[in-house]
């Protein structure tokens, strides 16, 4: 528990009234009153410091209704900025948002697949530092660094703990980048900085809880609820790849038979398919589909059949708001989304069948370095 | 987000000194002033009015150390109570509860199966009404009721949307018994009651996270984590009996075939068991085990080798710091128990694998209403 005292009321009041005036700008000083509850002098005081600060500012605009006419009030775009790094194994994304949360800078490069992690990071930190430069943005004013790749991340430390799609072990990728750029830097797995893209500027907005479900070469969930992730003990929860569903499957790398991952990551499905005839993607087995051969077809019925046990089971085990699909076996083929969205209600009852609703991603693929950046800003900005 | 006034602080800091006092006394002033960092005239001030109205009193114990010698604090235990009720098919219990979290009373009464709701309300109303009476507590002592109970619960109002266990569909719960009683009514889900007393009294005192899994008549889940249920949108999280494990497994009742509770409840056992011969409850099946019967023998292997399954499942998809294992099947037959440690860990691969911790109730029963009675203290009271 932290200490109630007057400095902190003071921090957490200034604080609510400038996400007030983020979120509702224009806005007048009247209206952040009466949403606060707090008394004109007050917001009036809280405003003057934001104002000096360079956090708000006056518009041209009038307030309309009854009372004294006012300016009104909205957020400096550029008061402060946050970065947003997306690394894979293929390569490296930077984005620099403004306060807004618009995108001022994008760039992507490539990555070598066995490159040294300290190479990496370093490329990392100069392609920040070049950024920033060119776009003649101070230091002072970057709030953090949000940094999302794949793998098993301690979200405290920012230590990573295992990335297999990196050949990462025990990298302590935030200490590293702190020393490189003098900023804060928080660093979290890639599917949780998408999830909390989608929740706070993508598919799931209006939502006060999600679960996103992400099927590629891999597969993994990301749970958000009340605003904040589920994470577990370890920040490894939602592993739902490594959960048994089929008890006499096939044998899985982690060593156990019938995880959900030999049944429906491309990898699998492509082994599978591959028994009866060369195919190197999955876009390929679907034309097969479509020109009628028995094996295609009953490969794509069986991976939907188990992605829409899959939802369903989600349904039941988290009881999301919304359930986010995202993905480019979820979101790129059209017959396996007509194939799903007719199956998963099968596999659902009352009190969940009514209530689930799913959506796809709509920030593709640039949710990850998107959320990233907007995680860091909700994080490491406050007035301390 | 609440307003932060002084009058927010007050509230906040006094219930922060009273939980201290409650948690870790006798304790001194001196040493309540270092662990809030509040002054010892704040201290001071605090503890004055809460010995006022009752909640803290100085006792005749010393501190030690050094420094001036001050008579150390304790709770009040007659302070306030809190009444904790286990709603079941077949029965009704009532605990009382002091400010110790002691059991001060407990009776249990038969309920009619199919009784109708509003007869059983009234029984559980006059239970209370006279428990109070004979142990001579003021209703104005009284914090709250909380209610446990089989099925699904609107948490929020108190409204019983479905129990097929008691028969009972959309009955406002809370407000019948507010209106009984005129005291604050807190309604929840059996197996969260459970999970709460476990947490806050029972055998995960030291987590900061946990999954109680229940298997009985029925299976479930109760998921608590920073000290919180982890709810869901409707509060139906954690409904595991419906998710699919067995695609092409037997009907359930729900719809659909193959949910894990067509595999591992008593029900789903005692129908396999009775095609090959005739047995009422699980310990028979377990002598014939012994016996060597190869039909009890393919029995047990295979509802211990789903519970196996079932707990790495578990681990997999909410990472909680325990598992605590509840329910007859789980807690009243050591083969099975034996069975499933040595299976489950067959089903974990690491990270999860050296992490993974099982354990089993140490309230048993007495969760539930125990759990109800300290969960409706922990909700209800406050300083208003």
């Amino acid at each position: 528990m932290e200490k109630h005292d007057n400095f902190f009321i003071k921090k957490q009041n200034k604080k609510w009234v400038l996400d007030i005036i983020k979120n509702k700008g224009p806005i007048s000083r009247a209206d952040v009153s009466k949403i606060t509850n707090m008394s004109p002098t007050s917001i009036s005081r809280i405003v003057q410091e934001l104002d000096y600060e360079g956090f708000v500012k006056e518009t041209d605009l009038i307030s309309s209704g009854v009372g004294r006419k006012a300016n009104l009030l909205n957020i400096c775009d550029d008061a402060i900025y946050t970065i947003g790094v997306d690394l894979t194994e293929k390569s490296i994304k930077i984005v620099i948002i403004n306060y807004f949360d618009e995108i001022m800078y994008s760039k992507t490069i490539p990555k070598d697949k066995d490159e040294y992690f300290m190479k990496t990071l370093q490329n990392i930190s100069d392609l920040i530092d070049n950024a920033l430069r060119y776009k003649n943005i101070s230091k002072l004013k970057v709030v953090g660094v949000g940094i999302s790749l794949p793998g098993f991340v301690d979200y405290e430390s920012g230590l990573v703990s295992l990335s297999i799609q990196l050949g990462w072990e025990d990298v302590p990728v935030a200490k590293i980048m702190q020393d490189y750029l003098g900023i804060p830097i928080l660093v979290d797995n890639d599917l949780k900085m998408k999830a909390m893209a989608e929740f706070l500027r993508g598919s799931a907005t209006n939502s006060s809880s999600l679960v996103l479900l992400g099927i590629a070469s891999g597969i993994g969930t990301s749970i958000i609820t009340n605003g904040e992730f589920y994470r577990g003990e370890n920040n490894i929860a939602g592993e739902i790849s490594h959960t048994i569903v089929e008890i006499n499957g096939d044998l899985c790398k982690c060593g156990k038979f019938g995880c959900l991952a030999t049944v429906v990551t491309e990898g699998a499905i492509l082994r599978q398919a591959n028994k009866v005839k060369e195919v190197s993607n999955i876009k390929e087995i679907i034309d097969y589909y479509y020109d009628g051969e028995t094996w295609a077809i009953n490969i794509i019925e069986r991976v939907t059949t188990y992605i829409a046990t899959t939802i369903s089971n989600i349904f039941y085990l988290y009881n999301p708001k919304v359930l986010v699909l995202s993905g480019f076996i979820l979101e790129d083929f059209e017959l396996i989304q007509q194939l799903i969205e007719k199956k998963y209600k099968m596999y659902l009852s009352e009190p969940f069948k009514s209530q689930a609703k799913i959506v796809y991603t709509q920030l593709g693929e640039s949710g990850n370095s998107f959320g990233a950046a907007v995680q860091a800003q909700k994080v490491l900005f406050n007035f301390d």
